[in-house]
C-alpha cells in the first residue's frame, strides 16, 4: 500500500479522492475480494469489506480507519488500522474459521482533511455530524468538490451513509505521541480522545516608539501575554498527566522592531480527556487572562475558535483490549488519544475503542513516521483477539 | 509649510527629494532670502541659510533640523526646528541686530529615511559617517536614486558636504514622547541621545502535536521566551528612568494553532543613554537568555542586528539651554532623547545640544502629531536666547 503515492523521503502522499487514493482503494478492495469479502461503498465513499458471520442478522463487529494521508504523510497513520483489519479477515480465512457475528472492515473517506476540510468527513457523515450535501460541497484549493471527485474516481457509492447497529468498533492506530515508546509499552488501550478548545486571545494596549516612552508609561500587551502564556502551561501541568496547553501562534501588530506592539493575538489550545476538568481549565484560563489584562491595563477579548468535546470510549471494550494484551503477554497501559480519529465519530453510534502501538519518536504527519514490525504485529494480534471475543460471544 | 504635502487627516506627506520636498525647500530658501540670508546647497542637498556676523571668520552658530516627513507624518517633526531657526534669523533682521558670529540655519536632507534608507543621511554625510557615493546610490522602492532625485529637483549643490568649524549647533524639536507633557514641563534641555541595540533572539526547541505530547516531554521555546521577555523588561526598569526594552516583533514557526512551535525569533530593542549602563544591560540580557534557554533545554542564538552608540551632548550648551529657559520663566528639565536626530551626527563635529517641547500624547510619526502654539513659541524663545548667548560672546 505504501508504494502508492510513495514519496522520495519514505513517506506517502495519498490525499483523499486523488488518483493515488483511488489506486489505494482499488488495491484494498481487491485484497478484500481475494480474502472472500463482499464490498460495499456508501454515498460518501466509505468502503466496507464484509465477511459474513454465522448469524448475519446480529449486529456486526466493525474494524476501521482510513487510507488517505497528509501531503507529506507517513506510511502508518490510518493505513495501519485498515490493513490490521484486513489481516484479521485474512487470518480467519486462512484458518477456515467463521465467527458468530459478521466482521466488517471500513476505510473511511477523507480522515486527514488536508485536501478537503473538515477532517474525519466520511465517518462524520455516518455519525450524522455532517450532512451529505455539506460533505459533497467541500472543495479543495483548485475548487474541485468532494462530490465531483468521488464520482470521478468511481467511489460515489449507493449504500446509505447512515449509522447501522454495530456490536463494537475497533480502530488500531500508531500513537502519534511519545508515551508508549518512552515507557517501553507495546499496547495502549485507549480510554478516549481528549477534548480541545481553541481560543484567540486579543491583548490590546498602546503602540509607542521604543525610545522615548518610559517603561512605566507604556501599555505593552506583552506585560499581560507572558503571565497568561506561563499560566496556561501551569494549568495544563496542574492537570497532569493529560492536561495540555499549546501556544501555536501569535500575531503582533504592527510588528515593528522599534515599536511597542499595539496588539497581540495569542492562539491558545487547551486539552483534557474529561469534560469537567476541561471546563474548569477553560474557566481558570479565562479568569487568569482577565486578571493579567486588568493588572497591566490591557484590553482583553477572548474568541472561541473551535471546540471538540472529549470522547469516552466504551469501558467494556477498553477492558477487553487491555485483557487481550495481557493474555498475549504484551506490556500494556491505558492511554488517552491527543489527536482526533474516526473513532470519535463512530463512538456516537457504536461502542468504540482504540488500540495504540508505539511510533518512533512520537513522530506522525511526517514522512519519517515509523513503527517496528513487532509492535505492529502485536497490535494486530490484540485486535484479532479482541474482535474474536465479541464476534464469537453467544448470540 | 504644512500646506505642502498636506494630508486629509491633518498631517504631511513630504518625503525626501519628492516634488513636495522640492516645494518645501523652495519656500524655505525664499523665506531665507527675504530675511536677508545667503543660501548654500551642498553636494548632498543640505541647505544652509547664512546671516553674516560681525566677525565672519569666527566659527558660526548653526541651527538645524529637517523639512522632510514620513509618508503619514505630522506637521512638526523636524519642520519645527528648521522654522524656529528661521524665526531666530527673522527676529534679528526685524530688530536690525547683527550678532558677533555668523548664524546659519540648516535643513538636512533625508532625515526620516522612509523613502531612502538610512535615515539622517544628509547630516551623516557631513559627519563622515556615510560617504557621498554611498549616499547618492541609495534607492527608493521604484529604484530612483538619491543622486538622480537631487539633480531632478535642482538641489544637487556644489558646496562640499564636509564638516566645517562651528561654535555650536542647536536643534529644537518636539519631544516625540510623553515625559514633558506628563510632568507639565515646557522646555526639555536634552542631555543626549539614547544608545540602542537591536537583537534577534532565536529559540529553537522541538515541534510536536498539541494533543499527544505530554507537557513534560516538550521542548517548547515559549518556556524560555516568556522569562526572557519579562527579564528584559525588568532590566530596563532596573535602569530607570532611562532604560528601555521593547519586544516589537516575534516570528513563530511553523505558526500552526495545534503545533508546539519549533522556533521563536524574538526581536529585542535595548536602550540607555549611558554607554557603560547600556553595555551592562546587554551583558545581563545575554546571560539571562543563556540561563533560561539552558534551563528549558532550548537552543539559543543571539544575532546583533544594529547598534547606535549613545550620544552625549555638549554640557556647556545643555546648561545654557537650561539657564535660558529659567531666565525666560519656563518650566524646564533635563531630558534624554529616545529617538535619533541629525544632532547625533552634528555632535561628531560640533558642540551640539537640543531643545525639546511637549507634543500632544507623546505622538509622533503620525498625522495627528500636534503641539501648542505657546510651547512652540517658548522653544523658539529659548533657542533665540541660547543662540545669541554664544553668537554674541566676545571673539
Amino acid at each position: 500500500m505504501a508504494e502508492i503515492g510513495a514519496t522520495v523521503r519514505g513517506g506517502c502522499n495519498r490525499q483523499a479522492l486523488s488518483d493515488q487514493d483511488k489506486a489505494g482503494r482499488d488495491l484494498f478492495t481487491a485484497w478484500g475480494v481475494a480474502a472472500g469479502c463482499t464490498v460495499t461503498v456508501d454515498e460518501i465513499g466509505n468502503i466496507f469489506l464484509r465477511r459474513a458471520g454465522r448469524y448475519p442478522e446480529a449486529p456486526p463487529v466493525l474494524i476501521g480507519s482510513h487510507l488517505d494521508t497528509q501531503a507529506t504523510g507517513g506510511r502508518f497513520d490510518g493505513v495501519y488500522g485498515v490493513l490490521a483489519g484486513l489481516e484479521v479477515i485474512r487470518t480467519l480465512a486462512d484458518h477456515g474459521l467463521q465467527s458468530n457475528r459478521t466482521i466488517e472492515v471500513a476505510s473511511w473517506t477523507n480522515e486527514e482533511g488536508c485536501r478537503f476540510a473538515p477532517a474525519m468527513l466520511g465517518s462524520g457523515v455516518v455519525a450524522g455530524t455532517y450532512d451529505l450535501a455539506f460533505a459533497y460541497s467541500r472543495t479543495d484549493k483548485e475548487g474541485r468538490s468532494v462530490g465531483e471527485e468521488l464520482a470521478r474516481i468511481g467511489y460515489l457509492g449507493k449504500a446509505p451513509a447512515r449509522a447501522r447497529p454495530f456490536r463494537a468498533m475497533f480502530e488500531a492506530h500508531i500513537e502519534q505521541g511519545p508515551i508508549l515508546e518512552r515507557t517501553a509499552t507495546t499496547i495502549g488501550a485507549v480510554t478516549g480522545i481528549q477534548g480541545a478548545y481553541w481560543f484567540d486571545v486579543s491583548l490590546h494596549g498602546e503602540s509607542c516608539h521604543a525610545g522615548p516612552t518610559p517603561m512605566e508609561a507604556r501599555r505593552d500587551p506583552w506585560r499581560a501575554a507572558c503571565p497568561i502564556i506561563e499560566g496556561v502551561f501551569a494549568l495544563a501541568q496542574a492537570h497532569a498527566p493529560w492536561g495540555r496547553a499549546t501556544i501555536g501562534d501569535i500575531k503582533v501588530s504592527p510588528g515593528s522592531r522599534n515599536t511597542v506592539p499595539e496588539r497581540l493575538i495569542v492562539s491558545v489550545d487547551l486539552r483534557h480527556p474529561e469534560r469537567g476538568v476541561l471546563q474548569s481549565m477553560v474557566a481558570d484560563f479565562r479568569e487568569l487572562a482577565r486578571l493579567q489584562a486588568a493588572r497591566h491595563r490591557i484590553d482583553l477579548a477572548i474568541e472561541q475558535i473551535w471546540h471538540m468535546p472529549p470522547t469516552t470510549f466504551d469501558p467494556e471494550l477498553v477492558a477487553l483490549i487491555d485483557r487481550s494484551a495481557a493474555e498475549l503477554g504484551f506490556t500494556h497501559a491505558k492511554i488517552v488519544s491527543g489527536a482526533g480519529h474516526d473513532s470519535l465519530h463512530t463512538a456516537q453510534f457504536a461502542p468504540t475503542a482504540m488500540i495504540f502501538v508505539p511510533c518512533s519518536g512520537g513522530l506522525s504527519h511526517n514522512e519519517a513516521e515509523s513503527a517496528t514490525a513487532a509492535d505492529l504485529a502485536a497490535g494486530a494480534d490484540v485486535l484479532l483477539q479482541s474482535v474474536l471475543a465479541v464476534a464469537n460471544e453467544g448470540i
